[in-house]
């Protein structure tokens, strides 16, 4: 079976129906040829808004009195509740027993209801389908569902028009579904631009199965990138990384927290790990020459967590 | 003597004679009808590129080949610079013993030669008498020159433009020279606009000479706003408080320090002490309701620095 790419015609569609306070977020220069795409500011710190306005406003009424449930690391959830309460439509979010306390904070103040599951990945979507069969809720699966992929594909049509000569494009990865639907929009409109995504070392689930040529499960992450914490891609985004990307590189932890202090110090932007990665990747020289930019995806780190990284060793992680 | 107020075809022609890479920062909301003008995102990290360029690119060929001075507590040390780098004019800033010394390395590093004065306001004047007896430099008083005070003045054309139905704006004041250039700017534009300035309580000669109604000095500046530490406010900048200027209000240190931890944990800006003093004093609730914009003017604040502020105990300064 081959799963149909994402198409420019479905990634405008979802671009046109963004309501305002979904922002057009700037695209900063941080010198020589290298730009950010600050996805960090956001509404709700993350991508994650697109994607979740674009599912939850496709909602039947039916589906809408009923609620809508989906699990996430952190970012998703919060961008989860903001759309629904803008929408009128009661969210619940799965999140892990190990989740940021603050993420779990900031999703439950924009009106989530949260359900801990146990450490484990798979976990998740255990409880996501006991959600579904108790409750009724509409469940949303964020590796597969195609609303999701073309909510964060409008980041990657941002930057095409945007920065139209565009070289090098890089996505952070978890479960490749930011990392596709950037892909998407850029190749269709830059064809010659080149799309990479990065992981970090302790969680490369994407980065192995693009090597073994098909989805491929590994164990659990181990990385400070919270919001990196998915143990295989989504089998859509999946077949969109093997089509449409150049590569996906991986990075070890210190080189992001260095990023993150970087990206505090000289170019005064918040960034959490898991969206520092790309720019850990520039900065390990790990990526080809040309026009590049780093999509920095989150900003979601709590202050005394931001407080370690500024003060760490390099080489080490706090 | 009555000074002639910024008329906005001068401000005009600042704006329009702005290279590209000197930004138009974005507006960026931070809910509740509270906007943030991010000037902490301009290149060099602060407001003052866009006066620096004004002055530099307006020398005759006589004076860029002499090379040029003023004085500065960092920030415009490093826009004035970066500007003379870009133009090819050598540049030589005059700054006190006491200043941040990653604000000393950010101006060296960008190309600017750095003279030490003691650690008294008017010091840095004398030194750059003496300078300019010595070397023949041309000296940019940052007080009273009024091409600074029209490239201050395109931030808040750009408020003005951006935010059109703005009601309430709000100024960090050291000399009070962007506070009346953006109120010369907001209120040629948006006449029902009510701009106001804020001062550290430490820091506050432009409070008291608005009190006053004359140009007042106030003893050494005692505050953690590095950037706001005139002890004086210029005569043309203050002609313009008088005339254009709502009110200049006074915040103790402590609440600028939560001002610039809500700004990394809850907007994902890095901005510094000196920047965040108009949040601190919205958060204060010192300002008239209505939809505000504060202007964030810099984002200068070393790592380490700023992980002292993450975790300081409210009420407390690190």
């Amino acid at each position: 079976m081959t799963a149909e790419l994402l198409r420019l015609d479905e990634i405008r569609a979802a671009a046109g129906s963004l309501p305002p306070w979904v922002r057009r977020t700037p695209i900063l220069p941080l010198g020589d040829g290298l730009f950010a795409k600050c996805e960090s500011l956001q509404a709700t710190g993350s991508y994650k808004l697109r994607a979740a306005w674009t599912v939850l406003s496709r909602l039947t009424p039916e589906q809408r009195a009923r609620g809508a449930a989906l699990s996430s690391s952190g970012n998703f959830a919060a961008a989860f509740a903001e759309a629904g309460r803008r929408l009128g439509i009661s969210t619940t979010v799965v999140m892990m027993a190990r989740t940021q306390p603050d993420k779990v904070q900031r999703a439950r103040a924009l009106g989530a209801e949260v359900v801990f599951c146990e450490d484990r990945f798979e976990a998740r979507f255990e409880t996501l389908r006991a959600l579904e069969a108790e409750r009724g809720l509409t469940v949303v699966d964020h590796l597969e569902h195609r609303d999701v992929l073309c909510g964060h594909a409008t980041v990657g049509l941002e930057i095409a028009e945007d920065l139209p000569d565009v070289e090098v494009v890089v996505v952070p990865v978890s479960t490749a579904g930011l990392l596709a639907g950037v892909a998407a929009a850029v190749k269709a409109l830059r064809p010659q631009a080149r799309v990479f995504g990065v992981q970090p070392e302790g969680s490369d689930a994407t980065w192995v199965s693009l090597r073994r040529g098909r989805v491929t499960s590994v164990p659990e992450s181990r990385t400070i990138c919270d919001a990196l914490t998915s143990t295989r891609p989504g089998a859509l985004p999946f077949a969109h990384v093997r089509d449409l990307v150049a590569d996906v590189l991986r990075v070890p932890d210190p080189q992001t927290v260095q990023a993150v202090r970087w990206l505090a110090e000289q170019a005064r932007l918040v960034v959490e790990p898991g969206g520092a990665i790309g720019l850990a990747a520039h900065q390990a020289g790990q990526l080809p020459p040309g026009r590049t930019c780093v999509l920095l995806s989150g900003g979601n780190i709590a202050g005394e967590r931001l407080a370690r990284f500024l003060t760490a060793e390099p080489g080490t992680v706090p």
